[in-house]
C-alpha cells in the first residue's frame, strides 16, 4: 500500500495508472475496498479525505465526486464509483482473472456470492452498524452512545448470527467453501465490534461463526491493512 | 406471465423449463424481480407465498430454502437464490445478451448501474421503507402505522430525491441514458408511496424527478405487473 500523491505518480517507474482511492484507513466501507484491492493484488494511491476534523467530504469539491458527501470514491482512469459494494463488484469483476477468485469460479458460485453480499448489506449491516456506532465510533466523534440502542442493535445481530451458524455448518465461507466478496464485506464493522466493542463472544460462543471469523479476519491482507491503519497497535 | 404450477410445466410446449420464482405478486422484492424477468423476457412460474394469512414464509419447508424466512427466492435449475438484489443481478447477468439491456453496453455503464442499484439499496431504500410501512401495509397486515414515523422517513426521502433531481438533470436515467436495473429496482416501493401513500407531490415538484418517474413506471412491463397483480384496478 502506498499514499502518495499525484505528483509522485508521474515519477513511478510503472506506466500503469495506479486507481486512486478517496477515503480514510479507518472508515468501514474504505476498508471493505482496501482489502479488495490487495486480495486483487490492485496496486492504488489512498488520497486520504478527512471526515472527522475537517469534514472534508461535505465540502463541495468532494460533493461534486460523491453528491451524498460520503467515502470512499474509486477512481480507475475515466471510471469513477462510490459505494463501496459498488466499487468492490467493479474490482472483482474487471480484475477477474488476478488475485483472489472473490467471485468464485462458476455462475452458481457467483449467484451465492450475491446472495451472501445482498444478505452482508440488507441483514447483517443494518443489524451490526448501530452498535459499532453506539459502543466505539460516538465518542470518537464527540457524541455520547447510546447503550440501549447498542443492546437492540446486538439482539438483532445474534439472530443473524444464529443463522450463520447453520450456514457454516455446511461450508466454510458463506458462499461456498472459498473465500468471497461476501466474507470479506463483513470484516470492518465485525472487526470494530470485536476489537474495539469489545462483543468478540457472540461470535466465540457459536462455533461455526468463530471458525469463520478466524479465518477471514486472519488473512495476510486485512493484517496488512490493520498495520497500515494503526500503526503500533496490534491485533489478535 | 403464468401461476402455473409444477403439474403444468410437464405438459408445456417448450422444452426449456421456466425459473420458479416463490414470492407473492404484491409484495415490493417480488415485484422487483418479476419485472426484470419481464424485461429480460424470461419467461417464470409464480409460486404464491402467502405472507399475510397462512405465514407460508415461516413454516419450516420454506426456512430450509430461505432461512431469514422472507420473500422472494428463485429457482433456476440447480441455482436457487434468495434476497430480490441479488436475484436481479443473476438474471441481468444470465441474460446479459437478451432483453432490454439492463446493465448497459459497456464497463463503465455497468459500474454507474452497480452504483446506482447500491444507492438505491443503500439511501432510497432505507428512507422510504419506513413510510410505506406506516402509510400503507401497517393495516394491512392488522398493525397501527405511526404517523411521526412516516413523516421522518419522507424527510429523509426529500433529501435523497434532492440529490436525484441533481443527477436526472444531466441525464435521463440514474446511470445514464438508459434504463437500468438500478431505475427498475425503485419502482415496486415508489408506487406504493404514491399510488396508495398518497405522496407523489414529493416527486411532481421536482422536475427531473417526475420525468423520470412518469419514463420508469408506465414501462409496458410494470403495467402488465400491476395488472396482474391487481386485476381490475387502475393506476394513473
Amino acid at each position: 500500500m502506498s499514499c502518495e500523491h499525484d505528483h509522485d505518480m508521474a515519477t513511478a517507474s510503472s506506466v500503469v495508472p495506479k486507481v486512486k482511492l478517496f477515503g480514510a484507513p479507518y472508515s468501514t466501507c474504505t476498508s471493505r475496498v482496501i482489502m479488495c484491492l490487495m486480495e486483487k493484488q490492485v496496486d492504488y494511491d489512498l488520497q486520504v479525505v478527512d471526515i472527522a476534523k475537517t469534514q472534508d467530504h461535505k465540502k463541495p469539491e468532494f460533493l461534486a465526486m460523491q453528491p451524498f458527501g460520503m467515502i470512499p470514491v474509486l477512481q480507475d482512469k475515466d471510471i469513477q464509483v462510490f459505494e463501496s459494494r459498488a466499487i468492490v463488484r467493479y474490482i472483482a469483476r474487471k480484475h477477474e482473472g488476478h488475485g483472489t477468485p472473490l467471485y468464485g469460479t462458476s455462475e452458481k458460485d457467483r449467484a451465492m456470492v450475491e446472495q451472501w453480499l445482498e444478505v452482508e448489506a440488507q441483514n447483517y449491516n443494518p443489524a451490526i452498524a448501530p452498535a459499532v456506532w453506539h459502543l466505539v465510533h460516538a465518542p470518537l466523534f464527540g457524541q455520547q452512545g447510546d447503550p440501549a440502542i447498542a443492546a437492540t442493535s446486538l439482539q438483532k445481530l445474534e439472530k443473524v448470527l444464529d443463522v450463520y451458524e447453520g450456514v457454516l455448518s455446511k461450508s466454510k465461507y458463506l458462499a461456498g467453501d472459498f473465500f468471497s466478496l461476501a466474507d470479506l464485506s463483513h470484516i470492518p464493522f465485525t472487526h470494530y465490534l470485536i476489537n474495539d466493542g469489545g462483543k468478540g463472544e457472540i461470535y466465540d460462543k457459536r462455533p461455526h461463526v468463530k471458525a469463520w471469523w478466524t479465518s477471514i479476519s486472519t488473512r495476510p491482507t486485512w493484517k496488512k491493512h490493520l498495520s497500515n491503519a494503526f500503526p503500533g497497535r496490534t491485533f489478535p
